[in-house]
């Protein structure tokens, strides 16, 4: 079969391979629709060390090819969605509460990863069981591969933010995860969700999904507008989306004191991540940070189809290309170089 | 001043009171506007004990009139919403996270309880900083009345209820504040929301406030619908807008093991509220059950005003009815006798 | 292989059986202790309907005697615990965090339920890798038995009851399960742990194990006795051990408003427990009624039998009685009718 | 009266103050014990910007030498402890469930700070009902005292840690704070307490008040040592009661994913606290940092206070020096240079 590779760091393209075979408890699933996410970009430039011809891609969504003698709730011929992260859910850290960490850190993120991803014709699926979810007739496969990953993080920077009804929220960066980050928090009942970004694109995205506010930090002072959002007081919750050291400290220092700062942003460089001393209350400002990698499993998936069946939002307005599968090697450099004011690249299969 | 007493137990009537002068931390409120309740008339019926010449009435809004030599942060003028539940801040119920039991069970709600309620010309506010919240321009009155007890204690149905995104939920009756629940299951990021009523006039509006789907116990098992819906699971999260054994029964045995009952009926009747035990998973299935009492305080009403701001909800579609204070004899009569299909009284000052 | 049966309900005795064999996923133990639990007395009489030929029993330890192809962390030989409850951990119910729920209501309960119980020569462990744990050397196959059920349902107890430190904590009931939630309450900080009992020797095995003061209901007003030991208050955490409806109710009227009602009592008779009306303050007193069954898994059991290795309880002073396997009939019979001041009687293999 | 005094940044000494009188919800206690806690010396070296003849100290227990006409629960005469912390309980910090930060960042850390402290012959107490406590009989002052700050913030430390049943725990420092986060690693149940120190005294008190293992980071690899302790895993709850940037990259790093790094340190130095990128699984390890500042109020210090009538814990194994009032130069100087191997200094009155 066909499967676009990280061929060795800063190389990718198409490669063959034969297709993958289930153990008792797993599926291979033939591919339909899959979407390209920046973690792509940051496994190939190196992010998680070298990898050889390694298939790349967690998003996506197909129909059941192939199931092990012991899977017992899905079938060949089944339309599935399978989460970006497929934990262990025996393990320890799954036993714990933390099933994405399964394996140790980050373990639950296998595709691309600790093995092939999704880019391919057809992927494995580990305890399919356990980690595929149905797609109810009436969703669209492009739907769909939303909930994967960009629903799941998203929504995630919300739920661990600890949102009260009626709270203040801010989301640094409207990239697709910020987008889905700004509907999580609108999901919960934040009184008010305040948009950082400064591409016009994704201000006008990241409104129509629900931002009250944006503040474009390329003209603005980010802490003063927020603080005369908030009557002085900082925010409730900041949800950090980028990944970035300036804009985790921003974080930081527009939380007031017993807000939470929720991280969903990668962080891919520098030695550290910094905390401002002083805006953190010399240690004692009760600002709780939080993190997570986004959880999958099918409890998870099956939440969120619902929230496409009973039309809460509707994701596919980030889909700004789409490419067949043949066109690969174009449709990742579309989302790698960020060109054209991408937000998310479908892929077709 | 005039006030709408409760004259002893069940008769109401307008009464003659001097106007009521502030403590040094308190304020006394000018009323514009009010709501009735139904707890109004449980108050009447005996359910709180004899009262001799209580004012009723604890949803209301107004303008400032006086405030005590302590008070920062208001003046005459200012327009001002009080919650139904006005705490002792420092009390340890308070401390302990519980303000609406300061001073014993349920104490914090003084209102037409342990002191006079709001349905007069003024009405008193224990400390005032803590207590009141300033109406922003551009929010009216009637919409800023529903913040006191309708949102504060139909939200709080849903926050108690630990609602996942994307979850299942059941609000079983849509009154005034199971309709807000309604709202609240949806402000938490619910995947499915189902309303149980069987008033034609309620099933309409609890559409109109998100319900997904609605199931009439009249005509339909309950029981037997909620499985449908939740592929034979039932629901995370059951809430309980009725107070009464029946109806908390019905939630118990629709809930699904670790699911929540949330509970915000007032139960006026009967020795017990009984669980079904075997339902109850002989006490081993992880179905908690939580209640509480409408959250009060500044924080919360300035929270609740923000959803106004913007435009999370509108709530007068639920003012079914308009009367002047004069005619409060009348207003009181529909709402508690539940004429011409009522929702909510609204009483202007 | 030897093992011992409940052949139809009311009637136990020895039965023949083969040795069960392992999926590739599971272990066969040799059973070298084990402990008979009133449950088991429950299932005899009915509880969970009719059973032919069903082995008893779900507290044990042993020696690895053969494992599946796909077991990983375990081998023949290894001396291991496996708690009561063993759940299929990829069920949407563990994802959901109950995984005692799996598979359904009390799902994950299936020694001497869905499947053969551990009163043999050999058990059957379904998920090895995610349900046994290592017994560390030092830890006696008698001390690591109670890690099974007794320790992890009692300590469960209060951890549901969150328990502030410095709280205060009513255990209803001191049977063994009660002892160990009053060591439970020990463990979590409460500041003064009263037990509930009549029976001399559990009063005083009561406070051996952290009861700072003991009620005796046959003499004292329950109530009168708790309100006097809290200033009046009620306590934080009620603990009910028992099962019964009048415990229950007890266990309602003693807790002060914002506290919580941790059930762990095994209700088996009546159609309803009944929660006191006017105490539940009319269903708005924040008073959260908990419950749950004993969490199984291997992370469980690892940082129970923690506590064992540093010292931080001794449960073999709930043994009192011992027997060989071969006397089984004899052991059940004192447990069942609870003969001679019995609190736990051990059977060794 | 006599007030021990910062005079200026870096200088100390007594100064002649008069006697404060009590607001109408206020208290003035007379000072009979107090203790010398090191933020003292952080005020005194600039930590919070200049002050002039401000009083030191916010530990202290006394006895009632006059109240306010409202104060209800309190009368001269009464022995009592006070919260090193002293919110207004009404603010919507308070209100949000943060006391410690009514008023803005750290605002309810009024003694010393924004007021006069506790090193003098009276102190003045705001909002005496809900600041103070009453002594239990059989509780000295040398214990109560204990409670105010040592208790409460190490305890917190523990508390935030979310530290499970049976858990691993890491407290990085065993001064003052740190050892009684130790005593609450126990009180909440650790399965293993390991202490991070280098100084003998403080290990083997350490030693005394449950770690039940000691690193010394001058002769050990702190994080090889955490390993393995952790059978490689890491620990569910690092407590930092340092305040250092060095310390706090190790609890980051010797945290596991899934679990939670509490701060209980002041950070006096520098722009940053840094967080390790690679170790924080470049922000997705689920290792969530918690913070807070010393709880305070009435219900707390009952609660702390009840911990000693029921012999949970002995602080004045802590008091390694002991001065009267008078020689209070002293005093201050061989905390502030911990001279002698100091722990704690206690000055009577």
């Amino acid at each position: 079969m066909k499967a676009f590779v990280m061929k060795e760091i800063g190389q990718v393209g198409f490669a063959d391979k034969p297709i993958p075979r289930p153990g008792p408890d797993d599926a291979v699933v033939r591919t339909t629709s899959a979407l390209i996410c920046t973690s792509d970009s940051h496994t190939v430039r190196g992010g998680i060390g070298p990898r050889e011809n390694l298939t790349l891609g967690h998003e996506a969504v197909g129909v059941v090819h192939d199931v092990g003698s012991d899977v017992k709730d899905f079938r060949q011929g089944d339309r599935v969605l399978v989460g970006a992260i497929t934990p262990d859910w025996g393990s320890p850290a799954s036993q714990n509460g933390y099933p994405s960490q399964s394996g140790g850190p980050l373990g639950g993120f296998k595709f691309a990863n600790s093995k092939d991803g999704v880019f391919a014709e057809y992927f494995h699926v580990n305890d399919a069981d356990a980690n595929l979810a149905r797609i109810p007739d009436g969703i669209s496969d492009e739907s769909a591969v939303y909930c994967a990953d960009m629903f799941s993080t998203g929504f995630m920077g919300a739920e661990k933010g600890d949102i009260p009804i009626g709270g203040t929220v801010a989301v640094l960066a409207q990239g697709p995860v910020g987008l889905m980050a700004t509907v999580g928090a609108r999901l919960r009942g934040a009184g008010i969700v305040i948009g950082v970004e400064s591409v016009p694109r994704r201000q006008s995205l990241a409104r129509a999904y629900g931002a009250d506010e944006i503040v474009d930090f390329t003209s603005e002072d980010v802490i003063e507008r927020m603080l005369d959002l908030t009557q002085g007081e900082g925010v409730d919750t900041a949800i950090e989306a980028l990944g970035a050291d300036a804009t985790f400290q921003t974080a930081v220092k527009i939380t007031k004191p017993g807000g939470t700062i929720s991280n969903i942003g990668y962080f891919g460089e520098g030695e550290f991540v910094r905390i401002p001393r002083v805006e953190w209350g010399v240690g004692m400002a009760d600002k709780t940070i939080a993190t997570g990698l986004c959880p999958g499993g099918r409890l998870r998936m099956e939440r969120l189809l619902r929230l496409l069946e009973t039309d809460r939002v509707d994701p596919t307005h980030m889909t700004t290309h789409r490419f067949p599968f043949d066109e690969m090697e174009r449709a990742f450099e579309v989302s790698d170089k960020k060109l054209e004011d991408v937000i998310k690249v479908l892929v077709t299969f």
